[in-house]
């Protein structure tokens, strides 16, 4: 974990999914950590924080959030985009070293047993709301944002601040195919 | 409607809300017409293509889109920032002619009786389906597309065409309070 990270207070979490970035979703299950890219998660509520992602039933991360009731939803950069378009077409099922190939670095927040991503410039941990119904007809997983931390180059003062940040840590957000744009200008309609 | 609009098949009409726009929600009942804003709407589904909109009790559109069972998501431009914000900080309880006071022209679509927002560069035409429990607990709406176009100039081919069209084109994605991010610089991550 570097110096640069620093909690977000959680009634400020939605800010780090609200512009739609493509996330990585990580989890554990006893002894299997996985690690996959999603471009449907979206920001729930507010107070308390909550997110959907959508994970299809061949991920091999789907069971490993069902199982332990826990998923984590990161924020991956333009520097990550080739790791993400790899832990986002490569499976567990048939590559038990998919993590190891893809050269992802790990680590651990205290007080949370998930694989999250290094490099990343934000952090959202959740619990699974458990919707059955939504998860088997919809693929559509529910969480409460329990933690939350971001790399404050990135985002800092409850706002993204990627107009003053290296381009390097800009969000990227998946057209199709590996195609992704990065985040761009700062627009204020307001004054 | 202008010349440069055209269809986009069905099982492309993911790729129009994959990177995360920010959205525009028309909808249409009993002779009364709202459009609003909303940072939380995502993919769901590719064939057929499925949407999620969060839509808060407080939203005059929400009845709406009950009643009449169809809303339209469409994706605002740079150009339309500041429509866009007034769009989702003004409401119809409060202002009957909210849509007049906000200048945006509206149109329609053949065969879809919705009030459509003129400049957008897509739109996504869906038809309610009922999650009683999602809409009460959390505010969830999920649609089934059954209509799509975008702007030839911005999305051609199947693709968003950002990197050649005018900057005035891009998709805008909302941080808070009337501030946005453009979309960005295309990255390739495949051959």
């Amino acid at each position: 974990m570097n110096e640069h990270i620093a909690p977000v207070p959680l009634d400020k979490a939605y800010r780090l999914v609200n512009h739609g970035p493509t996330v990585l979703v990580s989890a554990r299950h006893n002894g299997v950590d996985n690690v996959m890219a999603a471009a449907w998660a979206c920001g729930l509520d507010f107070s308390p924080p909550k997110v959907t992602v959508v994970i299809d039933k061949i991920a091999a991360t789907r069971a490993l959030i069902e199982q332990s009731g826990y998923f984590a939803l990161q924020i991956p950069t333009v520097n990550q985009a080739a790791l993400t378009t790899q832990l986002g077409t490569t499976t567990l099922m048939s590559d038990p070293d998919k993590l190891a190939h893809s050269g992802v670095e790990l680590f651990e927040m205290d007080g949370h047993a998930l694989p999250l991503v290094a490099g990343c410039t934000a952090w959202l941990v959740c619990r699974l709301i458990p919707e059955p119904h939504n998860q088997q007809t919809y693929d559509l997983f529910i969480g409460e944002v329990i933690g939350a931390w971001a790399d404050s180059r990135a985002f800092r003062d409850g706002h993204w601040q990627f107009e003053s940040a290296d381009p390097a840590l800009r969000s990227i957000h998946h057209v199709a195919g590996g195609h992704y744009y990065a985040i761009g200008d700062a627009l204020n309609t307001r004054s």
